[in-house]
């Protein structure tokens, strides 16, 4: 395999260039054979570039792009608005041939739109679906779909449930559990998408189907795979960041009741500041699309350099595995 | 007013009717006021009322059922199949102006059917919706509904926003923020019902209606009511649950460590526990079905005997409230 080259959208996300330069040389640091084509307005690009010493820029190409995405542009204007973003931009890099995969940290909207148009679905997947690695008691459990399609059939399910396997698959989970998200475990339960994804799937020949999961069965770790709709998977992953965020800060009040909490806190902290990076993975590790001819991960728009950094992480071991070229053989087998 | 009367099916849930007599009796003692009829095996609840001491039996009757729903029956089997179950003749007791309240720790879709069927709805209510209050980094929301109608249409949605305003007025929020649970804030964000559902409360009079709120919106306590349908709210509930539960136990692990993190545990523990009854409110509290002609209230099958009690108190409240009869004038002002 000829060395792997991503290119990062530079401009997008919440924190700036400025910490996605530092995750970009970062990276190049503990890769050896990585490239990266950092793309957005080369002249501020650059001059965060020369603030950091050492770095090896033939692994570092720069490619200006005039126009930004912002967080809030509709994907509308996205699409026809910005002919030359900086989003667009890397998506085009992949679309030449010129990188393996693109990262950005920008508009979730504008970048699913974007990369339908610049690098097309698979063929057979009417939608891309967006997925992450959700923390369980068991370890990880790959979660799709993440708000890429709001409403979904029961077809749409069922490619998200071969996606999803195949994606768990390559991050090297072996004969993964797939399962539906539910209201309840037994046949009768659930809304009629959901149960008639369920008649496709335990058709589906070679896919490890388990059944239907509810919300506490997948922090319970009982599948590897678990797949809705956009709509409930966006509010699962949001009220759990929520929700974590909220315990952290309860606890931290607990601690600073009175001197006593105070002091157990002081000792408790460092234990329980390990914890955080576990309970929001979305914001660290980022969330691919799957079902696009190219690789491409999304970034938490607030992560910082250390998010954008594991992003990077992800994008690579998609190349290294080749996911679009096996996911569209699995595709070809199933659908 | 005269003194309240709460029917409780005394043979539900997974703890069984030991810890269900000793949460009513515990109640009695707390409520000098209240008055509870148990209703199920009748020897057998006397036998375990008999275990305890002091117990007011001027306040506390025995209604005898011969037949018991369990966790697996379908909610057709409970209509039709049970006429003589303690959950149906403690509904009864309800119907017949026995009773005000009705609490059970039994099979939810069971109670749904019956309670549909033996209480009927309110005037106007095409569903009733099942409600439970939800922590928040502000106090607590109304969440709504938990899974008791998996697919709403805009209507079920703005009537349960109508409902779910009563209740947490009648539980004092004074001009309850209500708000639509959603995938972004913006008005281009949703699906069909949830954008048909805005256009109707942006419409409606009287009501506090706050715009969309997303998963971990919710859990900064940006609204006092959040409406979603049954799907949604079923699974943001338990994984809510789970989630908390994850986070509780890898905390305990984290502090098993080593020897220095052990210590510091055993400090910080009786801190931490204080949090946990806080993270499962549903659990503890019950949740209410609103939309029936009577008061019914859902104690989770696991929650025990603090549980129960938590649900009585809150039966205790709707009926001190006259829930049923300040929804009915609500709605005939709304609807």
């Amino acid at each position: 395999m000829s060395a792997p080259v991503i290119a990062i959208d530079a401009m997008g996300g919440d924190f700036g260039p400025r910490s996605i330069v530092q995750a970009s040389i970062a990276c190049l640091l503990a890769t050896p054979s990585l490239h990266l084509t950092l793309v957005g307005q080369a002249s501020l690009l650059e001059e965060l570039i020369a603030r950091h010493s050492g770095v090896d820029r033939s692994r570092l190409l720069v490619v200006n792009a005039t126009e930004i995405i912002t967080m809030d542009d509709r994907p509308s204007l996205a699409l026809r608005g910005k002919p030359d973003s900086s989003m667009r931009v890397a998506l085009r890099l992949l679309a030449d041939g010129k990188a393996q995969a693109c990262v950005s940290a920008g508009n979730t909207g504008a970048l699913m739109a974007l990369s339908r148009f610049v690098l097309k679905t698979l063929p057979g997947i009417d939608r891309p679906a967006m997925v992450a690695a959700i923390p369980t008691q068991r370890g990880y459990c790959q979660l799709l779909d993440l708000g890429a399609n709001v409403d979904c059939s029961a077809e749409n399910l069922y490619q998200f449930a071969v996606m999803g396997s195949v994606a768990a698959e390559a991050l090297g989970v072996a004969r993964p559990k797939v399962a539906l998200l539910n209201v309840g475990t037994e046949d009768i339960k659930g809304n009629q998408q959901v149960k008639l994804a369920a008649s496709l799937l335990q058709a589906a020949p070679g896919l490890n189907y388990v059944g239907f999961v509810e919300g506490d069965g997948l922090y319970r770790g009982e599948a590897d795979v678990v797949v809705c709709d956009g709509f409930v998977g966006n509010i699962l992953l949001k009220s759990s960041e929520g929700l974590a965020t909220m315990i952290g800060e309860r606890i931290e009040t607990l601690f600073r009741r009175n001197v006593l909490s105070r002091a157990v806190g002081a000792l408790a902290m460092p234990l329980l500041k390990r914890l955080k990076a576990d309970l929001a993975p979305a914001r660290h590790n980022g969330a691919s699309f799957l079902g696009l001819q190219g690789i491409v991960v999304k970034s938490h728009g607030s992560a910082g350099a250390q998010g954008f950094q594991s992003a990077i992480q992800r994008a690579l071991i998609e190349i290294q595995e080749n996911l679009p070229e096996r996911l569209h053989g699995r595709l070809e087998e199933l659908l």
